[in-house]
């Protein structure tokens, strides 16, 4: 039974602006084969460096031909790794132009004392050397085992080929991809896409990005990385607001565990190279196409994480309009995705509105209790904070399909894929979306394991 | 290896004002055996009325000879069941002078709109009028399935045997613990308890309770419920104040799986039986002995919910020390004891003090990351924000023997069924306590269950 249409309506209107579907974006294309280096001016390479024990690809460098504005988004954590200290303080006393981004994944770095942060500062001048850049100019990131050293003699005599294989045209087009996968570490796939906007005019700008992380992770934790280009133009402060703006609709809103890393870090370059001059008005047609592109990717990415949480079976989206305002539409779906009750239920394929409800219930913000309206894809649970009649076995094969969609290359990565739970609490036009993924057997499995 | 002994005075020193150990209270002694018909001139009763399918008890009396003073804490959810808002209305109309607390487990009566309201209403009334009460004089709790509606008629038939079972003297005198079974729902052991306390003068207080808990279960949410009786004698707003403090060590202190319930309920009686007037004042001893006989008693009461809670195979204590203020200090340790990642780790026996680390790091809290040490029982794993050389081996088996004693009767309830975490953030004041217990299959299992 759908929804009532003026409720569907709302909730349309309310979602777009926050999420584009492929019916209502004509303006701009999203390509899953893309990467970062899709966008003009941008390269990448990846190497084994010997920091994985099992040999893998672990060290990847993200490079740009002329000098990048860069903005930064890192964990709130307290206990914050090196190369995510190190990041902050080249963003705050640069100009923020960067030319080079250094990641590894193997060790984090993160729990290593003042060593950890020479560590941080020998790699990036050790790489600002041999691209001939000033040590301003190179960013950090490291995901893997926190508490231990990086092996820097290896990180170090690695570097040399890295930076190699950038020259190597053929190889370096094809960088980005191969980059997505050396920082990669319980990740089952690797995660990256493009996407390019026609501007008005009809001048082209893209956005390219990759992506790791599916949950906390063995032996001690992981973390989300990602790194996002554009070969548009845009100021410093405006690019790092589009950034802000689209990681709280995009990373800020998925949720495997509910567990933050020391390492969690989303960097943005924006090189210029396409030569369309991005405005700081927010009313422009040109931001609000970069800002709507921008999320698109970054969602992309995150639904991409989501979905490959640790344990997962399938992936979780829920939406919530009518709150007061979108922060707390966004921190009433973030409750329930991230609720263990919800994410077991969703798992036993249980349709269960009482969990869902009581989740919202603690959220810590203000609605009215008897508007709730809960449904979960076409089955309505709950309307005006009561409970209504409805086919079990149905909404249960709902959630028994969408499992099964993601296990079909040619559904993986689509809304079939996916449990949706739409949710309005009230009146207001305030609406937002999280991802998650159920809790499974395995996610206990896999967290539970002996690793020391 | 033992924590340093400036740190180990520091934490002792610190929670004795909100844990009692069995060698520092010589001035008061706990009875498990004892329940809420412990103190002077309370009684309970018990009866199976038809609510639950397993024709188990399932409707609890508890009455005082005397009108007592009331005082109650309950559910943060938005969506708070009927009885919950019926509670709240009685005691912010009323004297708070109450006598008789009628709780029946089966049903919720949450999402069950204005006639949830109204079978509140009337079971309350008819209560009161079995009693020659005012209905001013009733309280109620619920807990069971939401959004279904209690069965009245079952309901309404079983008050007058229930009532009548309080006059039989030798039933009454058992009806605490018969009453703590009756609350059950799908725990696994009843929860009651008692604690007396001599004072200066050589009088006697005592305090009993009982409680229920062990997750949000079957088949939709279940709630935690306590019920707290004393002979003392106490004022209104003092009374209050001792149980909300109370609270705040103890059950607002325990996770299970972080989802609170529409239904959760504390009420506390005191009936002044004893005739040992508590002072208004603080500081004094009458009430220093009351505050610290109480949070003993509902530090028993939550334990035991954590140690039950669904899955369970070990109950885990998280102590912070060294906090700005208590209440950073117990944020953090909920922190801990809440994250899945930790409550994982535990199940795998893992010391794993990163994901210790991470959890204090999200916490919201701030605190010196540079100053933290982290111990697992006897041993040390994190000094001054680094890791420490630790023996994996032995620190992994502290886990296995908590989880081993946790099955013997003798050790079962005591420290020695604990995983304990010390852990100190820097050199304030604060300290706090939490409860939770591990994260296992049998968590997922239950809660995946299709059950509707």
């Amino acid at each position: 039974m759908p929804r009532s249409d003026h409720v569907q309506r709302r909730a349309q209107r309310c979602f777009m602006s926050q999420e584009v579907s492929r019916t209502t974006a004509a303006s701009f294309r999203l390509h899953p084969g893309g990467s970062v280096t899709t966008p003009e001016g941008f390269r990448a390479a990846a190497v084994a460096a010997g920091l994985k024990p099992s040999g893998a690809a672990d060290l990847a460098l993200l490079y740009s031909t002329v000098p990048s504005v860069a903005a930064g988004v890192f964990t709130q954590s307290l206990i914050a790794a090196a190369p995510v200290r190190f990041c902050r303080a080249q963003l705050a006393n640069t100009d923020r132009l960067v030319q080079a981004v250094l990641v590894n994944s193997g060790q984090a770095n993160a729990a290593t004392g003042s060593q950890g942060e020479r560590d941080a500062q020998t790699s990036a001048e050790t790489v600002a050397q041999l691209l001939g850049l000033e040590p301003s100019a190179v960013l950090l990131a490291s995901t893997g085992v926190i508490g231990r050293r990086i092996p820097m003699d290896a990180l170090l005599g690695a570097l040399p080929k890295l930076v190699e294989q950038l020259s190597d045209e053929d190889a370096a087009s094809n960088g980005g991809q191969r980059a997505a996968r050396a920082i990669m570490t319980t990740d089952l796939v690797p995660k990256h896409i493009a996407g390019e906007a026609i501007m008005p005019d009809g001048r082209r700008i893209c956005v390219g990005a990759m992506a790791k992380g599916s949950g906390m992770i063995h032996p001690n934790m992981a973390t989300m990385l990602a790194f996002v280009t554009t070969d548009a133009q845009v100021g410093a402060r405006t690019w790092q607001q589009l950034l802000s703006n689209a990681a709280d609709c995009s990373f800020n809103q998925i949720t495997v565990d509910g567990d933050t890393s020391t390492n969690d870090t989303l960097i943005g370059l924006a090189n210029g190279a396409a030569s369309v001059r991005i405005s700081d008005d927010a009313h422009s047609a040109e931001y609000r196409m970069l800002d709507r592109l921008l999320t698109a990717v970054l969602q992309h990415c995150a639904k991409a994480i989501a979905r490959d949480g640790e344990g997962a079976t399938v992936l979780l989206e829920v939406r919530v309009s009518g709150a007061q305002n979108d922060a707390d539409a966004r921190k009433l779906a973030r409750c329930v995705a991230s609720s263990s009750l919800c994410k077991a239920a969703v798992f036993g394929r249980d349709p269960n509105w009482g969990r869902i409800a009581a989740a919202l219930g603690r959220a810590g913000v203000s609605f009215d209790a008897a508007a709730l309206d809960i449904a979960l894809g076409p089955h309505r649970l709950m309307s005006k904070g009561q409970p209504l009649p409805y086919d079990a076995a149905a909404a249960s094969s709902y959630m028994v399909e969408a499992a099964a969609a993601g296990k079909r290359p040619e559904t993986y990565g689509t809304i079939a894929d996916t449990v949706v739970f739409d949710i309005c609490v009230g009146h207001g036009t305030g609406a937002g979306v999280a991802w998650g993924c159920d809790l499974s057997y395995d996610y206990v499995r896999i967290n539970a394991e002996y690793t020391t």
